[in-house]
């Protein structure tokens, strides 16, 4: 394996070629970047950390990992209603890390801001006795005091989801082979949808125009639905039949429903939890259509609480399903 | 030792009270914060990370290490001549790390962000197996195009460089023994240097009105000073007698001569190098009153280089002197 490069050779190697299309980024050799925010606009800011072997597999391929630490940090901007605009990088390599496994995870982190359309501005490299720890710190813009919030549903809005839900986990299941799965494209699906999560900030920059609120789905459907919930001081009604399995996931669940905790606590999904004023319905097959994304409603929004607020799951005939080790029941 | 808390248990009892003052933080409870940008000010962005037992010692209070991954932070705001609005912290926790460290550690974030009066606006606390791995991202303002670069270094310009040098590279070889002090005053004195630097921003945000060039001292005034030079394509002449030293700094020298690798190569000072041109001297001396600093000039910008730069240290009779086994010497 090539020698590892020291750190100025890493940032001129892999990162400064990240950062060549953003003047602001100063070609990642001054103290700081530079960012303009236009008139009108807010700043929003998120930061996430992935450590491996925690967040992620040591065996994910570099380009997976970098996908994924951008990608659950653009899910947080979409979350917002936030376009993104750039980001940091701050990455502790360990020092056996071979030098091809960053530049796969450079190759990774390319193709992902050219989806994105965003820069790499600038961040740290170290080294680190400990396991790969990386944080992207990610900058978004939103028209000024119009971001989405978790904070405002509503009693009678309608809960939606954007794509499919349980297919990270299913994904990351199969490769821990705590799963197993009889038909090899199911597995390369779930498997892929586990490592290169899509942001859905096409679709969450639409909904700053209609949606109450909103969340992006990391611990779990039932948990992010929860922390809508309570930061609305709402309860919210989930009905498990209505909410969207991939076909590869349908294919599993056939064989083992034991697996369904996967698709309501699972995590990992970076799909967006919005809830919208009935006024609104209208709009939101409108956004989903304009930004290629996938919408489904799943439940509606059944009470004011307060301070507090809790999302029940239910069965087909509106009977509420409990948690079971790990997997959901009826009572 | 106390159990440690969960992620949720964390912010709330540590972390969203640092964020109480800062409405764009949203009280840590949503996906990303708020911030606004005034008009005519550009956003400056930094991030810097520090792993325990790489950038600080495990034993090091974790007062001290909160103040100094503001600090490091703050201090390349400074060296851009922002003035500091607000931080995200990520931290990775160790397992075992007992939750009064991490108590500590919060407590001395709340002193270091009211000294520089900004507030915690997000960020992310994560698990990992390996070394505790902290990264803040500091956000500041500049008058939009007049952020101070390292690049900006024209011959005849004076350099200068604020406090004293190499205090906090002898108060880390205090700390692991590699150095002894006879005086408990300047031991006590020189291991605070190397725990709590004192970011200068007062003296940054001044330093844009007339400086050319400016960084911060964290790689060893050698070392930056030839960053700086290199993105400025000069050549810089420092004279080593009049790099400020401490009292604590001269009495360690006097004993032992060998120790001038640590003052000039040593780093973690954290101290502004700067450039200014002839026609602006008298500025230096107002900008040092006005911001409490005190600023010495200590060489000169020498030539134009084209695309390399580099710094040479001269002795009391201009003779370049030579880096050698750590230490400085005349050749």
């Amino acid at each position: 394996m090539p020698e590892r490069p020291g750190e100025f050779d890493l940032i001129n190697d892999f990162f400064s070629p990240l950062a060549a299309g953003h003047a602001g980024s100063l070609g990642l050799t001054d103290d700081a970047a530079l960012l303009a925010v236009p008139d009108g606009k807010e700043l929003v800011v998120t930061a996430d950390t992935l450590v491996a072997g925690v967040h992620f597999l040591e065996t994910d391929p570099p380009a997976a990992v970098a996908q994924k630490v951008l990608a659950v940090n653009l899910s947080d901007l979409a979350a917002m209603g936030a376009s993104p605009h750039a980001y940091t990088l701050a990455a502790a390599w360990p020092r056996d890390l071979p030098g091809d496994w960053i530049a796969g995870f450079a190759g990774g982190l390319k193709t992902a801001q050219e989806s994105a359309e965003i820069q790499l501005v600038g961040g740290d490299t170290v080294a680190t006795p400990g396991p790969l720890t990386l944080n992207v710190t990610a900058l978004g813009h939103v028209d000024a005091g119009n971001a989405l919030r978790r904070s405002g549903a509503n009693p009678g809005d309608r809960v939606f989801v954007s794509g499919t839900i349980g297919d990270a986990a299913l994904g990351l299941g199969l490769l821990t082979d705590e799963i197993q799965a009889d038909n090899e494209a199911d597995r390369a699906f779930l498997v892929q949808r586990y490592h290169a999560p899509e942001p859905r900030n096409g679709l969450g920059q639409r909904l700053v125009e209609f949606a109450s609120a909103a969340i992006d789905v990391s611990d779990g459907l039932i948990a992010d639905a929860g922390h809508l919930a309570k930061q609305s001081g709402v309860d919210i009604a989930i009905d498990a039949d209505r909410v969207p399995l991939s076909a590869a996931t349908r294919h599993l669940l056939d064989g083992a429903p034991a697996l369904s905790g996967h698709i309501f606590a699972g995590g990992d999904d970076y799909e967006l939890v919005f809830t919208v004023p009935e006024t609104a319905l209208q709009l939101v097959a409108e956004a989903a259509a304009a930004s290629g994304t996938e919408v489904t409603e799943i439940g509606s929004v059944t009470g004011k609480t307060g301070s507090r607020g809790a999302v029940r799951l239910l069965d087909a005939k509106g009977n509420l399903m409990k948690s079971d080790k790990g997997g959901y029941r009826h009572f």
